[in-house]
């Protein structure tokens, strides 16, 4: 038991659990809705329940744990465990202590750590990282989330490191949800791009994405809604998928000019759906951009898929 | 005489040799133009005569060093102590050995190291970053150059990090130097503002840029023709040099988000003449696109002026 571990992957739609052996396999695993009212307290019950169930999933109490690491969105701070200004999260613009609340109702340590940071190094350790010494982990999904290994290490910075939704593709571009204009983020990020259809849709351009959202009962443009709609030849869908992919290349070739890793590894939510279908479009527009042209990165789509944040977050008590 | 250390800084215009102690402080200097004729084996005689005069200064022969340190531009692999593709450079679009040959010219161990890396370190151990342990080194001159401290330790990447002058400030924009668009050096490299005002300037817009480098018989506008011509008011200039703010400001930021280093330490001929008086303009560029705009890294002007490329070469032989 002693060397059972919990995982928490805290997203904005749903809280994944797993019970995570010592080869980094989850041996239990559980999810719940995050909880859209209320405040804090109330998604870290809805975390307590999660892991519980991941732990009864895998035949033990959760204080038998050798510990719990969660995988948390907004300024997670690993030293002290209180997370800050989680947005997308009911009630939370301010600071909870994340980590001693949970540790009191669970009776195990508890560690928290950023959520694309944990995710990045469970590719590292576990997932389409392994062979590799440095990385950068690209998570492109609702927003663009990064984390950085470097000679297989994590880089925090002073904890804030790897935000490559938030490096410049275009000075005085698309305004971002973070306020600032010109973002890696305010191109590819799924909500930036839903934001620009629906501008688009509204000025008149044509396009299938909002019936088919209607359609399949999504309260958003998921991954999902824009892959049927880049199989139905869907020309809005297309073009903002494009522009996406170069803003992709260009921030992602921008990071590997700076860092010079041996991989870049791509997850999230529409990394996973079309990082095989857009390989060659996105590493062609990385190409435009890479100094050292002729020796590019390896590009992979992580390979741990949904489990790969609360695995990430178990490995908090391994590093 | 063993704790002493040789470092050479070959640049495109000049060689600087330094003899430098344990502690860092240069014991004896000599300096050499570049030549622009012949090969490899002609910048190399030059770098051992630099060096030679160097030792006299400090009273020493060269065999007598614990090694000799070189920072070089182009490919400058560490391990084999071989340069490639040094453009800038007679005759050296290919490889040569140089630890090689200046070991057999100077009867002591060499070592090389990318000249803009090495400057860097000696920023980080004996100038302006010595309180840090993360820095960025930008190096503003001909051209934007990058090195990289983390966690106390130099990051080399695969050996060509800290590209920072091709980190892509303006998808499709300006043209670099290097060939590709909207590079941060494409708007702040000097060799490139030279060739935008030139433009500017036979499209009919005014400016004494030209007439200043004749007048002080300079072959091209160097950081000190570039400040008479801000002093003076000149209105292309003023253009030009704030283009190169924002791109800074913009490609530093980009930086800033992606490794959340400690500080900053501008450097370079222009980074070191401008740095105080554009300070306040290059953070408020940075401060635009930062996003842990909260708590922005330390900016500090590089301190270790000329010497500091021969010093941080001296040091491969302490790291």
């Amino acid at each position: 038991m002693a060397d059972l571990r919990g995982g928490i992957d805290l997203g904005g739609t749903k809280i994944q659990a797993a019970i995570v052996d010592a080869r980094g396999d989850a041996v239990g695993q559980a999810r719940q809705p995050t909880p859209t009212k209320g405040g804090p307290e109330d998604v870290a019950a809805a975390m307590a329940t999660a892991l519980r169930e991941a732990a009864q999933d895998a035949g033990v109490e959760p204080a038998q744990l050798a510990g719990i690491g969660v995988g948390s969105p907004g300024d997670a701070d690993e030293r002290t465990g209180v997370v800050s200004s989680a947005r997308n999260l009911p009630g939370w613009e301010g600071s909870f202590p994340l980590a001693e609340v949970l540790a009191k109702e669970l009776g195990t340590e508890i560690k928290v750590g950023n959520d694309v940071q944990v995710a990045t190094e469970a590719e590292f350790h576990l997932g389409a990282g392994q062979e590799f010494q440095s990385l950068i982990g690209v998570f492109w999904g609702t927003g663009v989330g990064g984390g950085l290994v470097l000679d297989g290490r994590p880089w925090l910075g002073r904890g804030a490191a790897g935000e490559i939704g938030h490096v410049v593709v275009k000075r005085g571009g698309a305004k971002c949800p973070c306020g600032r204009k010109g973002c890696l983020e305010a191109y590819a990020g799924r909500s930036a791009m839903e934001a620009e259809a629906r501008r688009q849709h509204e000025e008149g351009h044509k396009t299938d994405l909002f019936h088919l959202m209607e359609k399949h009962g999504k309260p958003r443009l998921t991954s999902g809604i824009w892959e049927r709609a880049l199989d139905n030849g869907d020309h809005l869908a297309e073009k903002l998928i494009d522009r996406a992919i170069e803003a992709l290349g260009t921030g992602v070739a921008s990071a590997v000019n700076l860092l010079d890793p041996e991989a870049v590894i791509l997850g999230g939510g529409l990394g996973v759906r079309f990082g095989e279908r857009l390989m060659k479009p996105l590493t062609d527009e990385m190409g435009k951009h890479l100094f050292a042209d002729q020796r590019p990165p390896v590009v992979r789509v992580a390979s741990l898929g949904d489990l790969g944040g609360a695995i990430g977050a178990s490995l908090l008590f391994s590093r």
